[in-house]
């Protein structure tokens, strides 16, 4: 959400002449994604994103993750697909950094999605597990559930000083989730983090997915459950919206489909998502100085979202 | 230098109807300029810049910043103008802060410039100058020379943590600037932050001059000083580049003309911007934590300018 390397123009300039897009003609540093750093880039031959990966993203990885927007790409998704430079390398160095300069998609995050939107967006995720089915790569779930104890633990007490009570329900919550997580359900790949924010929509139409860097192997539903806590409710948490959370998982279903036993499981599946976020913005929180660069989230957002799944989930997927 | 205020797309897209400009296509925040929050936004019909004004723009000073916009721009400068709404309004409400939307201009801000990217920026400040000579309106400049002795004593001897004996330097130079600023010089409305960060360059022609937030009444010559103090030396303030310094005075002559009295007090003027750029920094360095949303810009890069100008002014600026 910051700019945390500065690149000279006249590097940026010379990293153009590389992809024979012409000369430079704007450059902004834009907050945005994860931690990485990011410019909006407008060459003579169009506008891109360059993107400087900074700590957050092991570098062993981007092969994989280009190498899934690639496959998306040429399965005629809207996403941005790393460019190759004229001896055809997709990654670059750039002030000491692993960078690659993107493809720039049009269209703007929502903050308050309307069903209509939420149905557009179900229909993009199912679309891309469709493309997904035949991506051969595999990535570990680094946050999934194996994660989640550990990380619970490297918390530990210290999330007390977010909300008195915090560290037992996160016991109580893990203990329900090993006893109940549906393992046996269908893995793949998966974004794993499609919140309104990594959603680009031109009014009703989605018109781009972005950041996939926490994508990974996992159960495939997972994903949809992470979308509906992210999406069908106020960004606090304290509002749930059934009719955006009901046309996410319909357009879902209709554009990949949406078995008994997944969607049987998405209430438990979604109380796992509230919980990893809760417990990685709990993480964050705790380790991340109230005036830093990035802005902190609130992981009572997430614990409300638990609330919520944990007492009337079946309900809220109309089970 | 970042994004303070989230605003909700749909907000934005709303904000645009004001201006019949279309649809929203995109819109990234973008850390861009002093403690304001910017957003580039593309509509169907152009792409501009939305500034929400923060803490450190005094709301009551937006009438003179944008007047002196529509002044410069009518006069054929490239210069950022407000637009208006369909009621002719420029300033705006968005999350509760004044705000307006601002013309895009191409171009990019340049880390390593060069003489004649220097010359084309002397002319650029010397043609805004010939603009300005009938800009009637006026603005008292906070952090001019009667300014220096109060900010010197905010920061106290804190400064010393800075560097040992930074308070004593400091107070020698307020001694030395009181008794040889050359008052009578003549005074006008000058921009007053006019480093490469703020002058979008394509290749070596200027195409924009931005962030007029400091502009004031002020002596006119030492926007020029300001100007040298920031284009000539590395950002570090260690090595001195006499073509660029040259240059830079050579054009600002060429297009505005420099007479005699003003020439001779540019080491004096210069010796006023290295001090102020130091004391500046040197209080937002004291007064920022070091991990904030804000980057610290290092007060020892102006302190060393101040060195150079005193030790061989005269010979920097070729007297």
């Amino acid at each position: 959400m910051a700019v945390y390397t500065q690149v000279p123009a006249e590097e940026m300039a010379a990293l153009l002449t590389r992809y024979g897009l012409g000369a430079l003609r704007s450059a902004k540093g834009i907050a945005e994604g994860v931690e990485n750093s990011n410019y909006l880039v407008e060459a003579e031959r169009g506008r891109f994103i360059l993107t400087l990966y900074e700590k957050r993203v092991d570098a062993g990885d981007l092969p994989f993750f280009l190498a899934l927007l690639d496959h998306l790409a040429d399965h005629g998704l809207r996403v941005p697909r790393a460019l190759r430079d004229r001896e055809g390398a997709q990654i670059q160095t750039v002030c000491g950094r692993p960078a690659c300069l993107i493809e720039f998609l049009p269209g703007v995050s929502l903050s308050h999605p309307t069903p209509r939107q939420a149905r557009a967006a179900g229909e993009a995720l199912g679309r891309m597990h469709v493309a997904l089915a035949d991506f051969p790569e595999q990535r570990p779930n680094t946050l999934g559930p194996d994660a989640w104890r550990a990380l619970a633990a490297r918390c530990g007490d210290a999330v007390e000083t977010i909300q008195p009570g915090l560290a037992a329900r996160i016991a109580d919550e893990l203990a329900f989730l090993d006893a109940h997580w549906p393992h046996d359900l269908p893995h793949a790949v998966i974004h794993g983090d499609l919140f309104p924010d990594n959603v680009l929509m031109l009014g009703d139409t989605v018109s781009g997915m972005i950041d996939f860097y926490f994508a990974c192997t996992e159960v495939r539903a997972w994903d949809l459950a992470v979308t509906h806590s992210a999406w069908a409710f106020s960004a606090d948490g304290h509002d749930f919206d059934s009719a955006v959370g009901c046309a996410l998982v319909d357009g879902y279903a209709d554009a990949f489909g949406l078995g008994d036993a997944e969607r049987a499981a998405l209430p438990v599946l979604a109380r796992g998502a509230a919980l990893r976020f809760t417990l990685t913005r709990a993480w964050d929180w705790l380790n991340t100085p109230a005036d830093a660069l990035v802005t902190r989230k609130d992981p009572l957002a997430f614990l409300r979202r638990l609330d919520a799944y944990a007492a009337r989930g079946a309900e809220m997927f109309a089970l």
